[in-house]
């Protein structure tokens, strides 16, 4: 699309820059600010417009993409002097990472200061952005969602509107955080038992990337499973999982090896097995998580 | 392929009753033995022959496959009265669970009585025994591997040679155990999260199975970024994903929900952090995890 608006980025980061760089190579007429206005000079050659100050920075579009570290920043920004009074009517697009309970608390300050606001979560590398790889997830006031549909879809192929809840994009992300830690942690234990062994981790990445499309199909049914609690016609049982997730804390150890991630699977594996959960499948592990405190 | 051969399977649970089923309707000429003989009744319909002993059993064909649920259950059946001297000039093929120090150990068990050993690991469930969706990845004498790559192709569509070494196949399998944990957990921690503010988990699922082009990338990209120790061009740094995993860290503590995962995560990349590698990209935690004690 052709964006022919009026668009303010603050926050300058990879993420940020990536961000601004795609609404001006898509026609906006862009202004930015930074805490550091060097990360601008590649912006302003290319056409953008630098403020001085937020406030500055926000009056001189409707929109504001707040891209910055995180929400307790973003806020830090956003209660700068002269800042608050620019809010009424205009709106607010924060691709910050926070919490679900941030977001609402932002939320309702913004509100409070009778502006709009969309919360929104990043699944790309700042390469991706304004490309088809990239996917933006978005929560707040539909109306909102609508009005801005076109600014997010300049920034990525896939935009999903998560729901009217603003902390949903932010639990959404959260989500897919702790989905990622345990791919990169799970991975790098991979990779510390084939350099052990001697074996080339890369050709150990390429096996697991012939793996997804299994892993694909793999987290689909697990949310279906877990969604209606059907944990009762495994393919594999928590029983024969324990037993490898056993194996594989004994290799661990016996190779001398960081034994975290393998104890902590053990651990979950064992204590589904001790609460008689061992013939449900892998999924049926959540019930342990569930429990706080086991 | 079609088969006219013998073999033998010992163990029949899930996955040694689909790969005695799976070679039956090859053609193939089979002898099964299991200790509840009960678990026969079915393959023995469609054409197997039932053994009294595993003694027995292994005389009844050139080549046997061992699937029962470990290298240890599997050194006991291999040293009941009578098997050893069944041995010589004879093929095992351990398709069970273990690590590659048990691999090693029977290996060498089965040299010293003369026989010929393959050991291999299946990625694949029960039902896809038999089909194009299942891999086997053996290791051992490639002269033993290459006579018997037609059974092994019999059983799954891609059959990948690992190496000479017998412990390989279990490493590989160990290796990919690792990362399939850290693939279950970060998911039912991410479904955990969705269930705590009211998200449907299948619709989680759903998002995930999208991501999965993405981690398809990404692990091949982590595996050659570790087998060079090249981690300085990062797409996203430590120091990003850190405050990422120390936002998931204080949702779940917030939220009243289970935190091992996430406390592991974020003292994982904390500690990368403090040893300097904040700039460069995730797979560097590895170094992290090389240090076993720390």
């Amino acid at each position: 699309m052709t964006g022919t608006g009026k668009i303010t980025v603050i926050g300058l980061g990879a993420m940020g820059a990536a961000i601004a760089g795609a609404l001006l190579a898509k026609g906006f007429h862009v202004t930015v600010w930074n805490r550091t206005p060097e990360k601008a000079a590649l912006l302003v050659q290319r056409g953008a417009v630098l403020a001085s100050e937020p406030a500055a920075a926000i009056v001189a579009s409707p929109v504001t993409i707040v891209c910055v570290s995180d929400y307790d920043t973003a806020t830090k920004i956003l209660d700068m002097t002269g800042v608050p009074a620019t809010l009424k009517g205009r709106t607010l697009i924060l691709l910050s990472a926070g919490t679900p309970n941030d977001a609402r608390s932002l939320d309702a300050w913004v509100h409070a200061e009778e502006g709009h606001c969309l919360h929104g979560g990043i699944a790309a590398w700042p390469r991706q952005i304004g490309t088809a790889e990239a996917m933006i997830t978005a929560s707040g006031d539909k109306a909102v969602f609508d009005q801005q549909r076109s600014v997010l879809e300049a920034l990525a192929g896939t935009v999903h509107f998560a729901g009217e809840g603003p902390g949903t994009a932010a639990t959404l992300t959260t989500a897919a955080m702790a989905y990622l830690a345990g791919n990169w942690i799970g991975f790098c234990y991979g990779a510390l038992i084939c350099e052990k062994e001697g074996l080339k981790v890369d050709e150990f990445g390429q096996l697991m990337e012939g793996f997804t499309p299994m892993l694909a199909a793999e987290v689909r049914h697990m949310g279906e499973v877990i969604q209606h609690n059907r944990f009762s016609d495994p393919e594999s049982t928590i029983n024969t999982t324990g037993l490898d997730l056993r194996l594989l804390l004994q290799h661990t150890r016996e190779a001398g090896l960081h034994t975290a991630l393998p104890e902590l699977a053990a651990d979950i594996f064992n204590k589904a097995i001790a609460a008689g959960y061992g013939k449900e499948e892998h999924a049926a592990i959540i019930k342990i998580l569930r429990k706080q405190d086991s």
